[in-house]
């Protein structure tokens, strides 16, 4: 498991004054991001120089309590299967201050060449990375 | 069904150059939004003025195709499930020039009194437009 | 003198409830594909085929007054300024109900070439716009 | 002078591959709640408990280089000027690896009863800190 923390910011709140949905998403990629710090050159080099990409192929959201301005966001990312080419990222997302989990997230993301647009046996670092993080 | 168009921004795509996959909920949502065009003042005075919204409690995306910047977007809305305090939206998202599906959203709406956060009837106006776009 | 108009969307306010001042130059932006619309294949083509865009060296907002959710934008957009190699935009952004200006951004961007990062002489067709709108 | 850095993250770049001139602006909202960390409950207590905020009247921002995903931002937050009701903030935004300056921002903010938008003076707490780092 890994640890991912982050202030609710100022505008990532709605009309309906609770994090909008779609956020959620995004904080799943930066804590995707975070997830594979350890990759040399982190995520970035993996997108930018190797031409690789993670895609997400279905993604699966459900929300308990609402997140409001204010609050700390703690999210705990592990792999939840770990397939050649595809893998599952669950992303447990709690109200760092209760405890209390706010949403899950379930990734599915595939191995992919960004220029051809084709998926890829998982390069043996990311693969390194959802091993030492399966459920 | 209803229909809503607009084009992928600029600024929607990410560094591997599609649009990024959080953004999905942001179209669904803006796809909702027109879909309750109909409401007396739209969905912002359902939110604003009567204290009622229709929180997420789960969303199930699936992404068949890449969308990238030039792209125009088509996405179709329907009702796939409706309760009493809850109902299901679909939203099958187009790329406008192929026909293709890129992806297609399953939203599940909770009828919510913002200012308690409480489930509550769905109002029978919201009702309504659910019901005259049930698959 | 090109006229841009959309609705303020359910999550672009912020936990002040008004919109993000940062969100001002999303609107711009968009104001400003839609004021290179007349372009073969539009801002985008530009973009990702001549590999020729305008990137912003300057920016300066005015802000006199709120927008809501629920409010509706209206976006007058104008050439202040034509150089060879660079431009000035003006935005008036107004309430669409009341006619109040809220906004008031001007946009200085520089002809470039994507792939060098280097300042270029503004393509005749792209000039063309800027000129047809001059104030 | 206060520091805060992050990475640019993925989906922060448009479709010109560089951090979009938008985004840029919500890096200095980033800044700008680390500079008022110190506050008790920061700037969300502030914004929600007290009903007081720093909306922007006047933004000017300079853009001297691209910033791209995988860059590191660094970010210098100063007070450049302190009167009674408003304040101009000064970030200055640099690739953290380079040091190179990539953008200035100039942000005049206003002290505001949010409820009755109406300028009020400074709250005490909230100009010690702007006191506190100016140039």
């Amino acid at each position: 498991m890994i640890v991912y923390e982050r202030p609710v910011r100022f505008e990532e709140v709605d009309a309906a004054r609770i994090v909008f949905f779609g956020r959620y998403l995004y904080y799943a990629h930066e804590a995707m991001e975070h997830f594979f710090a350890g990759l040399d050159g982190g995520y970035p080099r993996l997108i930018t120089e190797r031409g690789v990409g993670l895609p997400a192929v279905d993604v699966r959201s459900e929300f308990s309590a609402p997140l409001r301005y204010g609050d700390r966001l703690r999210i705990e990312t592990t792999t939840a299967k770990l397939g050649n080419r595809s893998a599952v990222l669950r992303y447990r997302m709690r109200a760092e201050a209760s405890g209390q989990v706010c949403a899950t997230v379930l990734h599915t993301v595939v191995a992919t060449d960004l220029a051809a647009m084709r998926s890829i046996d998982m390069p043996s670092d990311v693969r390194a990375i959802f091993e030492a993080h399966l459920e």
